[in-house]
C-alpha cells in the first residue's frame, strides 16, 4: 500500500515553489518556479535510481527500469505547470502520485515486468501558451515540433525560446517513448463525485472543447460629447455577446453546453475614451461533438449579431479544437476494478476539464482517474483535495498500473 | 489679426512630441514627453519676452506684462497632456492660440491694459490620474494640494512623484495668480457644429460628471468541469451592467443621457479560468444635475441587479463628480460679439466633455470657444480640425481678450 502521509508531504512540499498569497501556487509553464518544481521532483526520483529524458518540446519521461526494457513501458504523470493563481493539486497530483508509486515499489522491491515511465507534460494549461495541453499533444502528433517550440505568450516570448532559458529543451525526438499504455490520476475539477459523496470518479472520456480569438473594432471617441447613437462602442459590443453566451448555456437545461470568457482587454484603454478596439477569448465545451458544432454556429451569430448592435467590426479566430475524446475500454476496466478493490462508492464519468490523457489516448491505450475536490473549486488557490482521497487516488493508480505492467 | 498659417505650423511641431503610429499624440501628463511639450512651449514665450511660474500642482503660468501690472491678469489656456492614443489638438489648440495670441501682440506692437496670462493646466484627461482637471480643480479650491499630490496612475506612482521627475514641480502657491477673467478655446469633440455647418460654438457651460470605479467579485473556477448554474463568474456580471447601461442611454430620445465603460479588468485572467475579479470603470454624463442624480440612482441599481443574477458581489466607490456648470454672462457675450464680428455661423451650447475651464470657472469669470472638428472625433489619432477653424477660433479668442483686458 502507497504512503498517504508521504504523498501528502510531498504535495505540500512543491507547493512551496511559487506560493501566492491565499495558499495556492503559480508556476506558470517554462518560468523559473515551474522550472524549480521539475528539479525537485528530479532530485526525489533520482534518490530511487531512475534515469530521466526530455523531448524537443520539455516533456520530460522519468524511468524506473522493468524486468523486460525491450518492452514499452506503462506510463502515468501529468503536469506540473499552474494557472496564474493556481491550486496545489491540479496535475500535480497526477505526478506525485506516480513518484509515491515508485516509492512505493522501491522500498517493497518490487519491480515490474514492463518499466515504468512517469511523464511531466510541458504547458499542460494553456494560460502562458495557448492552446492547453500542447506538448502532450506535439507528443501525440496533433501539432509539428516547431509550431509548438514557435508559439508565443503575451510578451511575445516563444515556447522554444522559455524552454532554453529555464533548461528543458531536451533532444528525445518527440513521440518517443512509445507507451503500452497511459493512466493518470487528476482531482476532479468540478462537484459532481464531491455531491454524490463518492470517492472515485472512473473515467471514461472527455468533453471536446474550441477557443476562440475574437476581436472587435469599432472606433473610439470622447465619452462626453459624442452622441451615444454615434458611437462605435467595442467593449459595448464585447459585453453583448457575453451576455447572449451566458442566457444561451443557462438555458440549456441538461447543463452540458458551458461557455466561459476568460480574457478581455481593451487597446489603450481610458476612462473617458469609448473603447475603440477590445480582444476577447471565448471557450466553448460541449459532451457531444454535433452539439458543440451547433454551439460554434450559435456563437458565431451572436457575434455577427452583437456586432450590428454596435456598429463593429467583428472577427474571430478559432485556435483550438480538441474533439470528444473515448478512452479505452480496457484501461477503464482496469481501474474500475482497481476500485472496486477499494470498496469505495464510485462512478463512470466524463471529464470537463482537458488533459494530457486527451492526446495521449490517440497514440496509446488511456484512462484517467478521478478523486473529488472541495467544493468542485479548481483554477482558484483556494483548491483542495483531502489527504485521504489523494490516497486513494494513489493506490487505485498503484494497482492499475501494476495490473498494467505485470499483464 | 493672427497668423493661421503659424498657428498650424506651430500645431504641427508639437505634434512631434509623443507622435504616434496613426497620426496622434501621447504625451500622457507628467511624463518625460508632456514635459518637453511644456518646455517647447516655454522656448517660444521666452523670446516674447514673457516670465512663467509653475505653482504647487506643475500648473504653468507665462505672463505677458500689461500697462497695469497691478491689476489682475485676463487668461487664457488649456492643457499638452493627452490620452494614451489622444489627438494633435485636444487642450493643445487652446494653448497654442493663446501663444498665437502672445506673438500677433508682439508684432504689433500692442501692451493692453491689465496683463494676459497663458496657463498650461496639469493632467487635464484623467488617464494617467484620475479625476480630470485635477489640477485646475485645486486651483479652484475644488481638492487641497496634498489631496491631488497623493493622487496615484496604475503604477502606484503620484502625481507629487511625477512632477518631481519631469522637472515640473513648482513652489507658487496654489491659487495664484488670481485672475480677472478666463477665456478657453477648444475643438468641439462632438459632432454639432459639423452636422450643422457652424464654425464657431459659444460655450454657456459644461454637462456634469460622475464617475465609478466598479468592482464585481465572484469567484474563479475551471472553465471546463464548473456547471453554469454553480458559477459566479466576475465577468458575465460586469457584461450585464454594460448591456443594460447602454440599453438605458440608447433609450433617452433626447440623447442627453451619456454612459461610457472606458475601463475593464480581469485580476489574474486566463483563457480556460471563470473571471473572479472584475475592475470596471463608469462615466455618466447628462446636461442636468437632477437628471443626473436620477441615472446614477439607475446605474446603482442595474449594478445590484447585475450582481444578482451572476451571484457576484459588487462594490462601486464614486471617485469624481463635476456638477453642471453655467459660465459667467459677460464672459459669453465677450465671446458671442468676437464671434458676430467674424461674420460666421455659430451657436450656443453645452459642453459635453469636462474642460479646464469647468473648475477655473469656480473663482473667475469664464467663457469657452468651440470649433468643429471632423466627423466629431476627439480622443482617438484621427482628431483633426482644419487651419481655417484652428485660425479663426484663434481670432476670436484674440479679440475677446483683448476686449477684456483692455475694458
Ligand atoms: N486540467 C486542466 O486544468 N486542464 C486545462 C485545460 C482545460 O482548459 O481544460
Ligand atoms: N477635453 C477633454 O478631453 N477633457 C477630458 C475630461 C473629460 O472626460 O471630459
Amino acid at each position: 500500500p502507497i504512503d498517504g502521509q508521504r504523498l501528502w508531504n510531498t504535495l505540500m512540499a512543491m507547493a512551496e515553489i511559487g506560493p501566492t498569497a491565499n495558499g495556492g501556487s503559480c508556476r506558470l509553464a517554462l518560468t523559473p518556479e515551474d522550472a524549480a518544481g521539475r528539479r525537485l521532483l528530479l532530485d526525489w526520483c533520482e534518490t530511487l535510481g531512475c534515469t530521466w529524458r526530455v523531448d524537443q518540446v520539455g516533456n520530460l519521461f522519468i524511468r524506473r527500469a522493468g524486468k523486460r526494457d525491450d518492452l514499452e513501458p506503462v506510463a502515468t504523470g501529468s503536469h506540473l505547470d499552474t494557472q496564474p493563481r493556481g491550486g496545489r493539486f491540479d496535475g500535480i497530483l497526477g505526478v506525485l502520485a506516480g513518484l509515491e508509486v515508485f516509492r512505493t515499489l522501491h522500498e517493497a522491491g518490487i519491480v515490474t515486468e514492463r518499466p515504468l515511465e512517469l511523464v511531466v507534460w510541458t504547458n499542460e494549461e494553456g494560460s502562458r501558451f495557448a492552446p492547453a495541453m500542447v506538448a502532450s499533444g506535439t507528443y501525440a502528433g496533433a501539432f509539428t515540433v516547431d509550431e509548438t517550440l514557435g508559439r508565443r505568450d503575451a510578451d511575445g516570448v516563444t515556447l522554444g525560446e522559455a524552454l532554453t532559458a529555464c533548461g528543458f529543451a531536451g533532444d528525445l525526438p518527440v513521440g518517443e517513448p512509445r507507451l503500452d499504455g497511459y493512466l493518470e490520476l487528476h482531482i476532479e475539477q468540478g462537484p459532481v463525485l464531491e455531491g454524490a459523496r463518492e470517492a472515485i470518479g472512473v473515467v471514461t472520456g472527455v468533453q471536446g472543447m474550441r477557443w476562440f480569438d475574437v476581436t472587435f473594432t469599432g472606433r473610439s471617441a470622447h465619452a462626453g460629447p459624442t452622441p451615444m447613437r454615434l458611437r462605435h462602442d467595442a467593449l459595448a459590443a464585447a459585453a453583448r455577446l457575453i451576455d447572449r453566451l451566458q442566457a444561451l448555456a443557462l438555458a440549456d437545461e441538461s447543463g452540458d453546453t458551458k461557455v466561459t470568457c476568460g480574457c478581455l482587454e481593451i487597446a489603450a484603454a481610458s476612462r473617458n475614451v469609448i473603447p475603440g478596439e477590445v480582444r476577447l477569448t471565448v471557450d466553448l465545451r460541449h459532451v457531444a461533438e454535433a452539439e458543440l458544432d451547433a454551439l460554434q454556429a450559435r456563437f458565431e451569430r451572436e457575434l455577427a449579431a452583437a456586432g450590428e448592435a454596435f456598429g463593429v467590426a467583428v472577427s474571430s479566430e478559432r485556435l483550438w479544437a480538441s474533439p470528444v475524446v473515448a478512452f479505452d475500454a480496457e484501461c477503464i476496466a482496469a481501474v474500475e476494478s482497481a476500485t472496486r478493490a477499494q470498496g469505495v462508492p464510485h462512478r463512470r464519468m466524463m471529464s470537463g476539464a482537458g488533459h494530457d490523457a486527451v492526446y495521449v489516448a490517440r497514440v496509446a491505450p488511456t484512462a484517467m482517474i478521478f478523486v473529488p475536490c472541495r467544493d468542485g473549486i479548481s483554477h482558484n488557490e483556494a483548491e483542495y483535495a483531502t489527504p485521504e482521497h489523494c490516497a486513494l487516488g494513489a493506490q487505485v493508480l498503484c494497482d492499475a498500473l501494476l495490473a498494467r505492467a505485470n499483464r
